[in-house]
């Protein structure tokens, strides 16, 4: 199926496996002309038969993210060829850990502060301690990699 | 090469592709007989050529971290065909987001409290005002994944 942008031009994919494009090619939607590197990183990646038999296996209206996310994985991994995207899974699991125990201090911190407060102004207060809205439920790290690089 | 664990058996890779496992072959270290399901995985999703030539690329030492982030994301792949692992990195990215949205909060709310006890200590305080240890420095979202599935 010729693109769009380019009515005569076959898709990137059909282009780097020269072959012609058909109508209903698999991959055209998704691999434009305009952006070969797209392709040519998936295939070296996943290989084109793979993609395809992935493609073909969900439906039509996910295939659009399917393939982003595929081009995305192949990308970092071929920036890093050892952790992949799973590097960055790593790194954000590691930011939410601290993140959360930041949190937590600093929830002890204004728990503290606002128990001095209320001593302080024991005679005028009503006795009301702080309830603090900032305390997460401790729903971070479902996705677990235990594997730190 | 045969498996320190089961020495006379081929590795879970020459099994699945029914060859013969030969002294130094790539995969053996790294894909046992006893868990045939991570090479299966591997193979469904990079396909074993690309899987290969990738461990030939990359230094021995490091092989070992390539296959298990290789076997990470073709679980994810497999279990999420449309956005596999970078499903999670989507979720990670929205937790840190949303920790760093709270941490800013609380810590207005102990600025705020520093503040409010240090007029209330006025007559006593030295004017010293809380230095509040837990800001982070705006770093988190190094990985950036624009897709939100």
């Amino acid at each position: 199926m010729a693109s769009s942008t380019h009515p005569n031009a076959p898709c990137a994919a059909c282009k780097f496996l020269r072959r012609k494009c058909i109508q209903g090619c698999v991959f055209s939607p998704y691999f434009p002309p305009e952006d070969p590197t797209k392709f040519a990183n998936v295939h070296k990646i996943f290989g084109a038969s793979n993609v395809s038999k992935l493609l073909n296996e969900i439906a039509p209206h996910q295939r659009e993210d399917a393939v982003n996310s595929l081009a995305y994985e192949a990308e970092a991994r071929l920036k890093d060829p050892v952790y992949g995207c799973v590097g960055a899974i790593s790194v954000l699991q590691r930011q939410v850990l601290r993140l959360q125990k930041e949190l937590d201090a600093t929830n002890a911190d204004l728990i503290r502060f606002s128990s001095d407060q209320n001593t302080l102004m024991m005679p005028q207060s009503s006795g009301n301690s702080l309830q603090n809205p900032h305390v997460l439920p401790p729903n971070y790290g479902a996705y677990s990699w235990n594997y730190n690089p």
